[in-house]
């Protein structure tokens, strides 16, 4: 019989509460049960459990550029000597120096960096994973792209991915200045989306200063839209250039970042339904102040928390840092960090997943932690015991 | 033959510069070539290479309290909503709860524990590690937290490890307020010391507000001295009461912390060449400013990059975290880092470690990374493709 059982504390992050002394039973790659250790089925009892302090749904980290080649230490030193991201980008660096990394790589090249990096966030207790695009900037880049991250979502042992399209990330080094070249670029990636609607599951955009227009941006998510994509959006990294309205407006499932965004913009977010996506490593990385935490509280806004795992302002591969950070530097709750991980950042993913249910997949990461706060501790490395990821285990 | 080659860029932290396309040798548990690659001896051929971006000698952290068991990640949670460390200890949290955790366990149990902390540590690429006592605060169980950690050192698979009496770590319990019952324990830790001189290599003390006395830690480390033991001391974390100026009577080899040292102070400890052992991580969770470190970096103080790793102030089992933290927070150098996570934890620690030479024991650590300056970056998981701990591979 393949089948496993695990005991520890269990947190399912359904209305249930957590179960102190737990058992998880998987079977054919599906919850079979779940409750009291002492109400698992006789069928199970001949099976050596496996124990575990902690036992939690797979995390879904739901903003991640994780399909990057190549790297950029070197412009990271400068941005901790204090030059600013956007200086940085002037002068090649930064989303552009990215892109030239995936026009010299192939495809297997870009997806077997890929499958690495994705199998130590594996590792680290993380069984979803968005994927954006974002470093072609031109279409048969951003093509390649979605192709490495569907060649590496093919592979085994690796989290379940998402993937986004975000053509609109940065503009091509051709377009800048250029206002002819801009719009061509704008109008090719409505193009792009249409012919990627097999290939991704979301867009994305980046509006704000020194990157894509409110009107620019809402072109290409009217293609999405029209070829039943979903939408997301980067608002408010450093201006609010009116992203948060666009986001109401479109039905975003996520906004992220959301550093600057007045009140206007939050109260849109929260009347569309919009999350909120944070990322702490980014803010981290830039010495940036922490979005207005207390603010989308009292808007009722959803919030999820990330990595943004990405070569320049998010160079990390761990949504428990993300986890640690969101506590220490933007104050938010184990209750609020476990849901922006778990049922929050699947929901935004539109993805089954996030929450231990009898008959579902069985994402399911044991740690070697007593509690869920111990969760939120900067450890810096793995703490997981065990990890099942889409039924299989680790 | 037991031999490995590796290649990749080399950084051999001696004074010769990095070698971009190098190789290392070792053979029967040595270096045994250490150079170009093109140079690599002939015998050393037909050997398949393990290719790594970036071969570093393999890190030492100088400063850990990691023979802890339990966990206190409520109080972590009280300390994230503003409650002092102070504050938290006075109610019998903080190290008094980890010594009440000392107290349950077995020495089997903390060893147990130790082992699988420290063979995560070795996965991040730490091959020496400095492991205090402090959690027990009675004789018999500072021996007992010096006899686990013996145990530990001697599993397989395990770093180096420097033990560490602290027994002047905290006040008992039953010697708060009891001027006569805290004068039997400093005492009490004198003769400890003195019994302890085949288990330990180094006495630390913590001299600060809320903590011992410069005269306390005076009696105690004349024994240390006495006895043929090193000195190290935890200094001006919260005030400044004089441990500098104690450390460099001392002739310590590391003053560790150092948020609150004056000018006196730090004169005093650059005239003895007393290693400043800088912890960021504490400081991160504790919400602390940084040590002024243009100040060290003006008095000529060598400096030390550690983990602190601790079940309060500084719940992590990475070094690497440190130093990205290091970057980040403390605007420490690549080069300063390097040689605090190396070189000058080794020579703080009296151990023959830290740099790559031919003839040495290989404590080598393939990085699958590109260049040392990206391994600044907060990763928050392991970035190692092999490590090589005491000759071994792990």
């Amino acid at each position: 019989m393949d089948a496993h059982v695990l005991t520890g504390r269990v947190v399912t992050m359904t209305d249930d509460e957590a179960i102190d002394d737990g058992a998880v039973a998987i079977e054919r790659g599906a919850i079979a049960f779940l409750g009291r250790r002492s109400e698992l089925p006789e069928r199970f009892a001949p099976l050596p459990p496996r124990r575990a302090g902690l036992i939690t749904p797979g995390l879904c980290d739901a903003h991640t550029h994780a399909a990057w080649v190549g790297s950029r230490h070197g412009e990271y030193l400068q941005k901790l000597r204090g030059e600013g991201y956007e200086a940085i980008a002037a002068r090649g660096g930064g989303i552009v120096a990215s892109m030239r990394a995936i026009e010299q790589a192939t495809v297997d090249e870009i997806a077997e960096t890929l499958i690495a990096r994705l199998k130590r966030m594996a590792a680290l207790g993380v069984t979803t994973v968005e994927v954006k695009t974002g470093y072609g900037l031109r279409r048969a880049l951003e093509e390649k792209q979605l192709a490495a991250i569907a060649m590496a979502s093919r592979a085994s042992g690796v989290p379940r991915v998402v993937p986004t399209l975000l053509a609109l990330h940065a503009l091509p080094p051709e377009a800048r200045g250029d206002d002819r070249a801009r719009a061509e670029y704008v109008a090719s990636v409505g193009a792009l989306v249409r012919a990627s609607r097999d290939r991704a599951k979301f867009v994305d955009a980046y509006v704000d200063r020194n990157a894509f227009r409110v009107d620019e941006a809402r072109a290409v998510m009217n293609v999405a839209r029209e070829v039943g994509l979903g939408v997301r959006m980067h608002i408010g990294q450093f201006a609010d250039v009116g992203g948060a309205e666009l986001a109401a407006e479109l039905g975003a499932r996520s906004a992220d970042h959301l550093e600057y965004v007045g009140e206007a913009g939050l109260a849109a977010l929260a009347s569309a339904g919009v999350a909120a996506t944070l990322l702490p490593i980014a803010s981290f990385v830039l010495g940036q102040a922490a979005p207005d935490v207390p603010a989308l509280r009292r808007a009722g806004i959803r919030l999820v928390v990330a990595s943004d795992a990405n070569p320049g302002t998010a160079p990390s591969e761990s949504l428990p840092l993300a986890m640690a950070f969101a506590a220490r530097l933007y104050g938010l709750s184990t209750a609020e960090i476990l849901a922006g991980v778990t049922t929050e950042a699947a929901r935004s993913l539109e993805v089954e997943a996030g929450a231990l249910r009898e008959g579902a997949v069985a994402d399911v990461v044991g740690w070697d932690l007593p509690h869920e706060d111990a969760l939120l501790q900067p450890w810096g490395t793995g703490r997981t015991t065990f990890v099942f990821c889409g039924g299989h285990p680790l």
